[in-house]
């Protein structure tokens, strides 16, 4: 497993709150692991027509991948323009987990808890199939462990209308924020009531769909909802 | 009330699965009232090192706000750099509710069942002191409704440290999925089970701070805390 620590960039160094970096790869591949979705930012047009789009994409990451830092995967139709075109320029890939509501004494210092990832990059195209198939392998069993084992292979027609990108795990940076309100002391000497409202996400029960009504649910389905509880 | 049917740019069509793109500005105010947080993309940089940065950001909507098809507001600190470098430039915020797991009978077939608003304009940085003031009373009660009511007026050293923005709601996008997994005939033939897992966040147990133990927990931050449960 890469352990090598942050090195953030003058691209992902801190500006603003430098006490709630966290120079600590695992921690930014524990925020990475738990992430279902990522917003990913790529610039489309050209000159003073270019523009940033951010979209959410689903994310699998590979601790031990082939890039410098570790290997983020996303995928996407080969008929997604804004994927295509994001190819070999840089990139923002931002996952966020929000962990609570932090209700203050004063408007000013009404906050989140949350726990946020910003990686800064070039994507990849992956063309080694190996590393399609791994990759793709890691989406699946990223939603659900040891789900891409239960599946049939894909077909050739669908790899061949699936585009991997890699994004290097290299320039990373990860920003949590935690606990309660950080209130003036004359707010907190006047007496009133703060305090946080932690928040989670949860999975209700399986659906299964119209033709596995009277099936089992497969058992690493349960797990992963047992996980989300 | 804005009710303005969606009018989608080319910015903002989507180009594929466009069954799941809703033309409904109702619809994409209720994404957006129910958002906690959105992901901000704007350009930093000049010339070949430009590129985007994505940030979590806290929203707050005015459905009836000055601007074409309701306002978006977001704010932060005046020596956040990027935010003030994004005024006037075309920037993209999104907001994604992630409401569940899609798992199909094959990997190709899985997928997410979400809500994700796409908007793009050009920052406003909001100048004139009343619409400030509302902005940043309508950030905190979209935490918690009503509780800007309840708490101190923003001194003139808090809002002298705070850059409010606005974003008009005028060109955007509204992508939902939801349902079962929409797996190929051969697979469903073959008997696997299928289905979907769905998400949602909630609240856990109000925390108050250590100031605020023998004090009531406010009606508003109560009635917050049971409709995330």
């Amino acid at each position: 497993m890469t352990t090598l620590p942050l090195q953030p960039t003058p691209r992902t160094s801190l500006t603003r709150s430098r006490h709630r970096a966290l120079d600590d790869r695992e921690a930014l591949h524990a925020c990475l692991r738990e992430a279902l979705i990522g917003h990913l930012g790529v610039t489309v047009g050209e000159g003073d027509g270019a523009h940033p789009v951010v979209l959410p994409v689903a994310v699998a990451l590979d601790e031990s991948g082939p890039d410098e830092g570790g290997t983020l995967y996303v995928h996407g139709s080969v008929a997604a323009g804004w994927l295509a075109s994001a190819v070999g320029r840089t990139v923002c890939l931002t996952v966020t987990h929000l962990d609570g509501l932090v209700l203050a004494r004063s408007g000013f210092h009404h906050s989140m808890n949350y726990r946020s990832a910003v990686v800064i990059g070039a994507l990849r195209r992956v063309e080694d199939e190996d590393e399609r198939l791994r990759a793709l392998d890691l989406v699946v069993d990223h939603l659900v462990p040891g789900r891409a084992a239960t599946l049939r292979p894909m077909s050739r027609k669908e790899l061949a209308a699936t585009v991997v990108l890699a994004l290097p795990l290299a320039e990373a940076s990860l920003k949590v924020r935690d606990g309660g309100p950080v209130d003036d002391d004359e707010d907190v000497a006047a007496g009133a009531w703060a305090g946080h409202l932690p928040l989670r996400t949860i999975a209700g029960d399986v659906v299964p769909d119209a033709h596995s009504a009277d099936l089992p649910v497969p058992v690493e389905v349960g797990v992963r909802a047992d996980s989300l509880r």
